[in-house]
């Protein structure tokens, strides 16, 4: 009953819903195993390119961003640098003794694999970690708008779509389908604030804005995956997930509208 | 009578430690401008490699993070985390917009370029502005550290150099011009703190190991940057100081010494 895609459905959403609720190491190892699997597809599409980069850096520093999210600890703005500049020094030192070719890709492409995939994703951890009612219930509510907005551009956009959003990019997205995901996720977002099920720190704005940077920001973020992978040449980031395509296609709304809800909850909202 | 390489060198050297003397907003501005014309050689040598790097993303972070070194102003890890996915974000929808080939590089080596330029070499500002009078000393012994390194590297290298140190990345520098750069950049910085050159904070053990880190690690960065013009195709990172070849070039050492320096006063020492 349950084959490929299907199961991936029957078993990941409620699988990931629950993992929300249950939070804490659950949901952060969660998190953590999915930077690590991104990471590989993320080095995976690179190595299409001709580079190689250095896993044993992606990996540990997904470990240590993920760790630091999770536990929060008080620490100076100097040790974050610190922290960067011991990265930066060891992918250069790594690559300088490893007998690679294109070592300027291999170095670029391990550091900006940790910035784009560990540090984007990590801010989901530091979300559902940072005050334990607020976490679960913006985190659900984000991910939730994320799925409507995806199934409601997918289904306006199959039936009624004509004019293409960004055909260079993605040569199947129409204006409907994205103006439908836009508006699925605010209504998300809306009816959530509205029910008081966000919680009592969100007014009516915060929703409408955090509606945009899931509904908005999100579907840009799946234009930059299908741009890297368009690059790359691929048309999954992997096959981890059967017909969802890798883990990084399943997360690449995600991957933008988690680090500018963190943005906007800690700057805008000065949390 | 000054002409080409020699001219740069006449003014060069006291404009340099002059600099150094004056420190504040002036070394800082120095500091700035290398860094900008460094990024301009980084984001070239990329360009030979088939990328097309976003120089105006990786300019304006030059002086946002030469800014942030400068001044050092109380603020919390969050805000750095924060710049960092705005930069991130920024330059992924630049790329999304552009209508350049081979996007993965482009956002690889604009990122790259950041952390490995920018950061790296802001570290020089840091160094310099964090205590008016250790700040001057220590800079001046690191950099006359270096000179030192170079120098006997090269003179020693030359008269005696047989066995080759690093073959496939820098085919003319022998074990025995390493390991003579090595104990020059140890005897200016035992000697400076012997002498009380480099202010009381230091001992002996700190100039040891700052020597180490001056002539070792600033040889690693030296081997990097070839590593880096090898890949590149290119024999000088740039040619605007003549025979010196670009400020890459000049700074390779630093790019390596400076952070790392950076980071042993920080944490090793306690500041």
């Amino acid at each position: 009953m349950f084959k490929g895609r299907n199961l991936v459905n029957a078993i990941g959403i409620p699988g990931w819903l629950l993992l929300i609720w249950v939070g804490g190491a659950y949901y952060s190892a969660f998190i953590l195993i999915t930077m690590l699997i991104a990471m590989g597809e993320f080095y995976a599409m690179a190595e299409k390119k001709g580079a190689k980069p250095i896993l044993g850096v992606g990996l540990i520093s997904s470990v240590l961003i993920s760790y630091y999210f999770h536990t929060q600890p008080i620490i100076s703005p100097n040790q974050i640098i610190g922290f960067i500049i011991f990265l930066i020094l060891i992918t250069l030192i790594c690559e300088l003794f490893s007998n690679n070719k294109n070592s300027g890709m291999n170095i670029a492409y391990t550091l900006s694999g940790i910035l784009f995939v560990s540090l984007l994703l990590g801010t989901a951890i530091e979300i559902r970690q940072f005050d334990s009612r607020v976490g679960t219930q913006l985190t659900l509510t984000l991910v939730l708008s994320v799925w409507a907005c995806d199934s409601a551009a997918f289904i306006f956009g199959t039936k009624f779509g004509k004019k293409k959003i960004f055909p260079r990019v993605s040569p199947n997205k129409s204006w409907i389908g994205s103006i439908s995901g836009l508006i699925a996720s605010m209504i998300i977002f809306i009816l959530f604030q509205n029910q008081g099920w966000l919680g009592n720190y969100f007014s009516i704005s915060d929703g409408i804005i955090l509606g945009i940077i899931a509904g908005g920001f999100g579907q840009i973020g799946d234009f930059t995956e299908s741009l890297l992978k368009r690059d790359a040449g691929v048309k999954d980031s992997g096959t981890l997930l059967q017909g969802h395509g890798g883990v990084l296609d399943r997360f690449d709304s995600l991957i933008f509208a988690t680090p500018l809800t963190y943005l906007y909850i800690h700057f805008l909202m000065e949390f």
